[in-house]
């Protein structure tokens, strides 16, 4: 039995009655077993704004020229970020790990879950980060949210095998490396290998339980499983261009470069 | 000269006087100069409603569970779809060229451009085509879309070298993968090489010539220029499983794999 900590949970289907709903109830089943307390941010439910536009950043002047990025530091920084934007931040910073639950989507994430993305992850919170003295910036292993752990949880209709590396649509972990390493480890998270339900259009019960048994075992290892072995960006493995140093990936080509 | 087209020019960023803008008002000029009729989707202008809801689909019963791809599928065939999302796939059906002009956020596309994706690319229009007769699904290099040409068009803060394949981020096409190969080859359309304008926090006036220069070169070969040469699905280099057949891509691993 591991120690209690703390879940954030996001979801984002419009339908309750889905696979998706299915696996979210399953999740706060395992996670009340285990004593976790869990935070949701139902993104359908929340009806949540999934565009960044002027709107974000109430306190810059009006018609002046908006430059998103810099927008972004100054609300941050200042406190002004809208109130949707800091619940998100704050359910952030309590979690101890980030589940994120998604019926992959033209072969990423639903535009509601891109525009959280975009939204939360605002500049000086999630990204824009140097510790003091540092040569580069805080990211890719390090940055405020070091020490969390995120977990992917994606329905996909497509078979399985279609997703392997050699599969026609290309390997899962690879679609997924812009959310996994180009987001969430570029904030300094630790991200376990996703999890995937494949064909799911057609689930049937049986299927369903076999998904549920090993959906609890990755539950089950949220802090204890190995994540993803991305490379940190200061550790080491890159150079003072940020690029990979000489000699290391041989035999490797492709995003596979950027896992030790 | 080439002879005069029809081009779709897609935008979405918040600010008309970003560089995105300026990009887009060139891509503007250069179609102009060489005769093309152009039609625009400036999503943010637009208001485009990014999230996939019941709101969708009209036409199915109240409070019936939703499954976004058959609902998606039976508003597609019965002419049921909702008249914005009807007005971009004429946009599309006109078009033989489409740019994707948009600034890379979180190393994928804007909330507001995944919506339009995951909107207009409905089940019966863009995906879930199969030719009678077809073994397999028409999809990756066949579909609705065959014979149309995409470009994507990105600004990015990061430097270059960072987007190389040994650069910290990943190769800049690899993290495009799921937009150029899962979402506009799926639905028959030819890709041409990603345009990227790099550092854009702070482009001065040399630069952006510079920029314009190499945009202009590219948007004058839109039609003439070799696509991304992504390996048709039914062309014959995945077996009966979909999985690419032995002694294809010796040499190479991950994403790479499907390019011939």
């Amino acid at each position: 039995m591991s120690s209690p900590r703390n879940i954030l949970l996001v979801t984002c289907h419009p339908e309750p009655r889905s696979l998706n709903g299915a696996l979210r109830d399953h999740a706060l089943e395992v996670f009340g077993r285990l004593g976790h307390r869990v935070e949701q941010s139902d993104l359908y439910a929340m009806q949540w704004q999934a565009v960044v536009d002027a709107r974000d950043f109430p306190a810059e002047e009006p018609g002046a020229r908006l430059a998103v990025g810099a927008a972004s530091r100054r609300a941050t920084e200042g406190g002004l970020l809208t109130a949707d934007v800091v619940a998100e931040q704050a359910k952030l910073l309590r979690a101890d790990a980030v589940i994120l639950q998604f019926p992959l989507w033209w072969f990423g994430v639903p535009a509601i879950l891109k525009g959280w993305f975009d939204r939360v992850l605002s500049n000086g919170f999630a990204y824009g980060l140097t510790a003091p003295g540092a040569r580069n910036s805080s990211r890719y292993g390090e940055g405020k949210l070091k020490g969390k752990r995120a977990l992917l949880s994606v329905t996909a209709g497509g078979m399985t095998s279609h997703f392997s590396e050699r599969g026609v649509n290309g390997r899962l972990e690879d679609l997924l490396f812009p959310v996994t390493h180009g987001t969430l480890f570029y904030t300094g998270m630790e991200v376990l290998p996703t999890v995937a339900a494949h064909g799911t259009n057609r689930v049937a019960e049986e299927q369903f339980a076999a998904l549920r048994e090993a959906y609890t075992a990755r539950l089950e290892g949220l802090f204890s499983d190995a994540p993803i072995a991305f490379r940190s960006q200061n550790g080491g493995d890159y150079d003072d261009d940020l690029t990979l140093s000489p000699g290391l990936g041989e035999g490797t080509s492709g995003l596979a470069l950027h896992r030790r």
